[in-house]
């Protein structure tokens, strides 16, 4: 028997993988809230009105899982304990259910204990179909002119401009000096610029520790994202130094048997070869398919992130991957940087503006990290750069490229390739 | 005294390379044309109309490049012989030029001297800006109503597109049977689709050896794509088994002091490691720019090429890189190919499709080659598919490749992603 806890991205995506590797194990996934499967990252575009209703969000059921791949889910069934060396998990019923492998996918929460007054009824989370429907339900009934959203992270920016689009004043304030969780002045300052050019005001290096204080219609918090370990250490498994729960490159724990995937485990990072907690959705579901695999007796690793994401911040993509410079001072490289402004297509062929920062180690020239900001191509070519990164590309291969050239796509000169020579010019 | 022979792409990166290099260098630029620095990559967009003007396609100007980078330039100036033991070159105006270091930059031409008939008024070839504006009076004065064009390379299919949207019912022949120079029949097919969604008709399989069995009202001759090598080889420069000027990884010829750059010459193929002609506008700006740099006495070298390009056909990107199945056999590989077509955004963020396709070697998991088609993210793609060529990645650290995700940009897996866990598969 497979127990699997945790039914969203992680989970599901371990659980399928094992069925496909082993047609026979039973397999069970025990989900905690009322449904399964659920593009969390859908939830702002459910509150905007983009997405018609919570329904398009959910791609499986769990009638879905049991007709079709003979996995068993039961939702609204949140495990109390794990008793490994009896082999079982403890339900808060009562209830006791023996597995030979366990996969952990509890993901992550946002910690709203430290926020005073986080009870009233015009504050919010922004993390399960649950709370994107009372939101919903909040902006229909109450319809509230103002909001405050704590926490610049990508939640946070993402719930800022689905509400600004349904006609709030929006205010995000931010504890840290930084947009998106990334130490770099050049893209928070971008971030900005992008959000007043909205109307929405950013308060960097503002803490907000109780909600009363903000007079403000609605309350959005999108900050203190931890990892959902309890389960795990109380049941004796190592909690690694970034607070997530270690694993092996086949995501197995340090207690044998059990495998941890998704927003809770720690996953090694490409470019430092140390562990990291960057809980995101892909990442959820690449761990998630190595740690069914390897739960059903297969055979896969998982390398490793390099830390890639991309936000829409009303239209405009902010992606960055690897580190920014600051971040790479702190672990301990010596960061050259080049950041440009440069034309995504011939000046002839009614170009757009896109900036590209590139982070490269002065002693080993390779690059450690890129941010692309833009209206147009960011995704592809953050995706480049995360390439690259992977593949430890030093600053000289990356600058000839043989990227894609055609008026309609992009000028003779990428805007990868012109910071690139801006950044050589450094060394 | 540095003599450049050619004053567009490769041969002006080449002029201003040197200068950055050395201050006080004598250089001097020889253009046969009329003109110099113009974007060749325009001209479809020019006689389609969304350029207005050819001045809009000129970047530089000779009187720019005396002033601000003391480069002399002179246009309408054709060599007539390289003396090299001499050190000159030959005008043929019989004038002689000493040189200390000379870069051969001599282009390429569409040959058609196999073409009956095509000195008539209403055939044309579409190289040069001189041939864009006598089609673009042709259109004005003539309105035409059908078009032939030979040839469905890149310029065959821009120019099919172009005259398409100027009213003209267009017709492709091609004498291979394939299109945009791929021996790949699915690529082919999808070229063959989408002209034909857009009223074009792509004939295959015909060569045309005249134009006067041809009833349209204009012909554009765009096949029969050469080298520009007979002054090379007449001064016992080795031209290489792919027909352009051989070159070692400084764009050096085999005449010490003499180098090759832009669509002349031979580069390296990153993926076999052997020489191959692949003109393209990129590889110009690129390898001018090193032959520039080491004929001015720096140590640049030029790593080599992957063969990436991209086409846009009626809004649709078309885009390959490395080699297809059928081309890597041809190269020693034994090739494995999957090909998916994939949602670009999630199913509830308006997601467009596009195809992807990989192939890798066999023997060594590498990936050798990929197309990418598509209205959407098929430059961003396809540059992903050419770093990773580049970086000799195999499929499975590709399959784990950390790609951006956010539901504006992306579905969770990615299409390249798809694409790679379906060649996995299949080893």
């Amino acid at each position: 028997m497979l127990i699997v806890i945790g039914g969203v991205a992680a989970g599901l995506s371990a659980a399928a993988r094992a069925r496909r590797l082993d047609p026979r194990l039973e397999i069970l996934v025990l989900e905690k809230g009322p449904v399964i499967s659920y593009g969390a990252c859908g939830l702002p575009y459910l509150v905007e009105g983009r997405v018609a209703g919570p329904a398009d969000l959910i791609v499986y059921t769990p009638e879905y899982f049991r007709k079709e791949r003979q996995i068993e889910v039961r939702t609204n069934s949140r495990v109390a304990t794990i008793a490994h060396p009896r082999r079982e998990v403890v339900l808060e019923s009562g209830e006791r259910l023996r597995y030979e492998r366990l996969v952990v996918a509890t993901g992550a929460r946002c910690e709203t204990r430290g926020i005073a007054g986080f009870g009233a009824p015009h504050a919010f989370t922004l993390h399960t179909l649950d709370d994107a429907e009372r939101m919903r339900a909040f902006l229909r009934d109450r319809r509230p002119r103002t909001a405050a959203v704590i926490g610049a992270g990508y939640i946070g920016v993402e719930a800022a401009d689905a509400l600004r689009r349904r006609g709030l004043a929006v205010t995000v304030f931010e504890a840290s000096p930084h947009a998106l969780l990334r130490d770099d002045a050049a893209v928070t300052e971008a971030v900005r610029k992008q959000l007043e050019r909205h109307h929405v005001e950013l308060r960097t290096g503002e803490r907000v520790s109780g909600i009363d204080d903000l007079r403000f219609d609605m309350v959005v918090v999108a900050a203190g994202f931890r990892p959902n370990t309890e389960l795990a250490a109380e049941a004796g498994i190592e909690i690694g130094r970034t607070g997530a729960i270690r694993t092996d490159d086949r995501m197995e724990t340090t207690l044998r048997g059990v495998f941890a995937a998704g927003d809770c485990a720690e996953v090694n990072h490409l470019v430092t070869n140390r562990p990291a907690w960057i809980p995101l959705g892909t990442t959820a579901n690449k761990t998630g398919r190595v740690a069914g695999a390897c739960a059903a007796g297969g055979r896969e690793r998982f390398a490793g992130v390099v830390g890639t994401s991309i936000v829409s911040i009303f239209g405009m993509g902010f992606a960055t991957t690897g580190f920014s410079a600051a971040q790479a001072r702190a672990e301990g490289f010596t960061p050259v940087v080049a950041r440009v402004e440069a034309n995504t297509r011939p000046k002839y062929y009614a170009p757009a503006k896109t900036t590209v920062e590139l982070v490269a180690d002065r002693a080993t020239r390779r690059l450690v990290g890129g941010a692309v900001i833009g209206e147009d191509g960011a995704a592809g070519r953050i995706n480049v750069i995360a390439g690259a990164l992977q593949a430890r590309m030093r600053i000289d291969e990356f600058e000839q490229l043989d990227l894609a050239y055609s008026p309609p796509f992009s000028p003779v000169w990428d805007p990868l390739l012109v910071a690139a020579q801006q950044l050589l010019k450094q060394f």
